[in-house]
């Protein structure tokens, strides 16, 4: 392996921007593509890795623009991560994240981590160097979850998280992929300290639904009201028994989504949005009770959607991008996951 | 002319879904069409429209688009509105405001308008039904105030501000184009109870930023920290005497962006991002304390950009998506604007 330059070794950012290579100055999330090289600066890991796990907005638009045809998902993915030293689709401009065991660690690395160490990222993908070396062979293309071979790299500013001992590991990075969701929805839902609020979660029973509703209850939610569109997910979220109301709709059809919502108790105080198709921005607005909070999570979130929507709706609420960070969000959704079953046991459907 | 269908009337909707034409089902601001026939349902108000004032973002990207030619934006800007009943730019999404005076008002009208008023619509041209009546020949495409003859609809549930006699049309209409802003600064600015917030308006000099200064030092910022992209802007924002420091930096470029809002008396508690050409997500969120709160004023914000941006770089930070609608908007704005003389004369070189 050859060394680099010491002198721009010297320069490393904790935020990657001596990875960038094109645009220069941008950080690695906003790059067209990274500098993968295998050597380490002085504050950086190395992780071998074993698995991928890709948002699903980006899998879902990867799979319908081929047909469903595994093989060609697996090309594109390929091409991106081979063409960009990332993995970013470019279409949705997310990313995911990945399981691995930490290979190096450079000598001045804030995150405290040893050789050895089984983790999951918590950064994503979009803007960590990663280099796939077995083609994705063991990957059939047709699951958001990708076994594979090759190596990533965390910058000083990062986040990693141990996987536990206790769980399977697909369990845990599908939980880990999703933590920001509940440890949002958790803080929001204090933030009412006069009463208790009613919070409705768009797309209850998928993975950051499930933990949304779950850290709703937990945070001392009034009310908690899971929408889903389909009958069969009804029931699933019935079984589950995580929230107080479930209510059939449409999300994308806002007159009546704020219907279902108000019939189970609604208007919401909260609203999480929690799925990933494009067009819930008004649904998810109008549903949402004067002076409430609306917190988007699904990557398919239009910006100016959201904002003319409300604004349209003359309606007076406070809209949050949800932040896939908040500081001890992993331990927090683990802690959801063995606490509730109904959540261990939608999230194991979905493996 | 025809009146519409009596049963039809009577299923006339606060939020104009009745107005839709495609694809149906959704709100007017998500739709493809909307229905722009003169006759009012009972809600309703139609206003015969004297000035059209783009947005920004829209019409950049028009000019952009067109290279300068002000006949193409034009006919540009016609096709757009006879295409869909409402000026909606398909690029960015946005739309612009108008001024106009009443003309009838349909007998279950909430709105509280006369025929007669003279009013500016604080809701999008987005949503707005609107037709064209003049080929829009007194406009020569080089400006975002469009003179316009031609009538638009107003639903139940929509926002109209009277005009003040005492300001030029143009310069309040200006101002109620961007009053959201000032609104949700000053209001999150007024949530730090415990102490008073360093506060940094990214496009300080512009019309949208200079209000947010002047609202966060009323506010009871600490600090008020302006950024503007020039030598040129630096100048009229010193000599508007509308922030405590005035910083030169290219909002693009994240780590000059920090930087000089750190030398400027930063990081920023509150960030104001009031500059609509995109990629300034990360600059924000990196120039914004721990804790701290970003506002996202340009509809050129990416909603993945910031999501993505802030989880890259392990940012705990409050994310808004700048709603155009609070409460009182307009009238705070007008007072902002008539207790700064420094508002005044930036508003007034963009007219």
């Amino acid at each position: 392996m050859s060394t680099p330059d010491p002198s721009a070794r010297a320069v490393g950012d904790p935020t990657g921007l001596h990875r960038v290579l094109e645009p220069p100055g941008v950080l690695p999330q906003a790059a067209q593509r990274l500098d993968t090289r295998a050597e380490l600066w002085p504050d950086e890991v190395r992780i071998r890795v074993e698995r991928l796990n890709l948002d699903a907005a980006s899998f879902r638009q990867l799979e319908r623009s081929h047909g469903g045809d595994g093989d060609e998902v697996r090309t594109a993915v390929l091409d991106i991560i081979r063409t960009r030293g990332k993995m970013q689709n470019p279409e949705t401009g997310s990313g995911g994240m990945l399981v691995g065991r930490v290979e190096e660690v450079g000598e001045s690395s804030p995150l405290g981590l040893q050789v050895g160490d089984r983790v999951a990222t918590l950064v994503s993908l979009t803007l960590t160097p990663l280099v796939i070396e077995d083609g994705l062979e063991r990957w059939d293309g047709k699951s958001e979850q990708v076994p594979a071979d090759g190596y990533a790299v965390l910058f000083g500013r990062s986040i990693a998280a141990r996987i536990p001992d206790d769980l399977p590991t697909e369990l845990s990075l599908s939980v880990m992929d999703v933590c920001g969701a509940p440890a949002l929805t958790q803080r929001v839902v204090r933030q009412y300290t006069d009463r208790r609020p009613v919070v409705a979660v768009i797309g209850g029973a998928g993975k950051s639904g499930s933990l949304s509703l779950a850290a709703a209850r937990h945070a001392g939610a009034a009310r908690t009201i899971g929408v889903v569109p389909t009958q069969g997910e009804a029931a699933l979220l019935h079984e589950a028994g995580l929230a107080d109301a479930v209510a059939l709709a449409d999300a994308r059809d806002p007159v009546a989504l704020a219907h279902a919502v108000a019939e189970a108790g609604g208007p919401a105080d909260v609203t999480v949005v929690c799925v990933d198709v494009p067009g819930c921005e008004g649904g998810a607005i109008l549903a949402t009770a004067e002076s409430g909070t609306v917190i988007f999570f699904s990557m398919a979130t239009s910006f100016s959607a959201a904002a003319l929507g409300a604004e349209g709706l003359a309606a007076d609420v406070t809209m949050l991008i949800g932040n896939g960070y908040t500081p001890g969000h992993a331990d927090y959704a683990m802690s959801l996951l063995r606490a509730e079953d109904g959540v261990r046991r939608l999230f194991e459907r979905r493996l």
